[in-house]
């Protein structure tokens, strides 16, 4: 429809890079680019850690299970959800935090989620390619211990950033029937929705890996949703003092 | 730096809309671009409820705490963060739906956020302004009811969209020194930045109000975490089938 649609929709992960840096600049303008997008009460309740140091690269790559390209990629951010700041901004005001509130847990969580994707379609659009790292929270403790994190700040997911040195095909998505509804929710049309789409993706994974990934979404779900995740998840947030109530 | 960069750092929340209504070919667009964003182990966990219904509109204004223009704008969306479809997929492949898991719902929140923001830049892109409506988590039971929303499915926030019928300023962001970190989180100079800040944005409302809003960052912030925020919250997303374990 236009060129930022067409960027939006051109969308895909990538996980080889070229060995080009991504320079200061860049970072400095993607992070702007993400602070400009929304944020509730204007609470700002992002912080980007950018991993520089080589060892924290590696030792990331390991905790998020493996993934070279968190070493590998020309930038890697690690996106924080943050409540200490504003803790810290309550109390210069002779105020009181109050802490655990699953709303200000989900505030934080969505802001930082808005502010990304801001600094995934700026990076995206000045030539870099992204991926999100969401196997940081594998183990979210050694990655808080890694970066300092004080309490009241969790890593959300992590972002790899650098010069594409790939060019995967666009993966499909649900049909827009099944995603999209009107006043209300009606489910009625979407098992059939689900079991069209299901053909498209095996269809793409085929055609994607010679035919060697043989799958579709709703085994991905079974797969996903059909057991624990993250189990030690709840635990850890609420040592770091979120969704206490 | 290029013309999306621009237009991300030009964001600023529309409250005022012509009368000029939102066509189905731009509501469809707009859903396109948010789906094509990164979507956690391809779970695509969103589901948009367009309301029409002026009714319903009516409703919703009133339980955002009396926004007007969620009834007036020229659209108005409600992003759910949908657990349901994943669930059936899960059930349609003879698996066992693991309820309630703080994981799967962290997935589902941040998937509705990156495809929110997505579909808010392809429409800020095409000419629309938007305002995100958090107040609809004011009363969510009842948005839940209003929209026939299933278990494992919540609402987590409305959307207008329209033709912008207001110019409001860019809003002053805390400074990059404060947001963006290296290697590890050094809070050292965040009261320093904290306090430059307050007073940018200081100026800020009272340029913007005629002198009438004399407030700052820390004030609000203070007015923000420094009370229990929505606490019906975490019941209601018990009741909802989500973060039980």
């Amino acid at each position: 429809m236009n060129e930022v649609t067409n960027l939006l929709k051109s969308h895909r992960s990538i996980r080889k890079f070229t060995s080009e840096p991504v320079s200061d600049e860049l970072i400095n303008e993607i992070i702007l680019c993400g602070q400009a997008a929304a944020t509730s009460s204007n609470i700002q309740a992002t912080t980007v850690i950018r991993v520089r140091d080589s060892g924290k690269r590696e030792k990331l790559a390991e905790l998020a299970g493996g993934q070279g390209y968190v070493h590998r990629a020309g930038a890697f951010l690690v996106f924080c959800a943050d409540l200490h700041r504003s803790q810290i901004a309550c109390e210069m005001q002779s105020g009181s935090f109050s802490e655990g509130m699953t709303e200000h847990f989900m505030i934080a969580t969505v802001d930082v989620a808005l502010m990304a994707q801001n600094c995934v379609v700026a990076a995206e659009s000045l030539g870099l390619g992204i991926c999100y790292i969401g196997g940081i929270r594998n183990n979210p403790q050694a990655v808080s211990e890694l970066l300092d994190l004080p309490d009241q700040v969790y890593p959300l997911f992590g972002l790899c950033l650098g010069y594409p040195d790939q060019d995967p095909d666009v993966k499909p998505r649900l049909p827009l029937s099944v995603v999209l509804k009107e006043d209300s929710y009606q489910d009625a049309g979407d098992v059939a929705g689900i079991k069209i789409y299901d053909e498209q993706i095996r269809s793409y994974y085929k055609s994607r890996t010679g035919g060697k990934k043989d799958s579709c979404w709703s085994e991905e779900m079974k797969a996903l949703v059909g057991k624990e995740s993250r189990p030690h998840m709840r635990e850890f947030l609420r040592k770091r003092g979120f969704l206490m109530k």
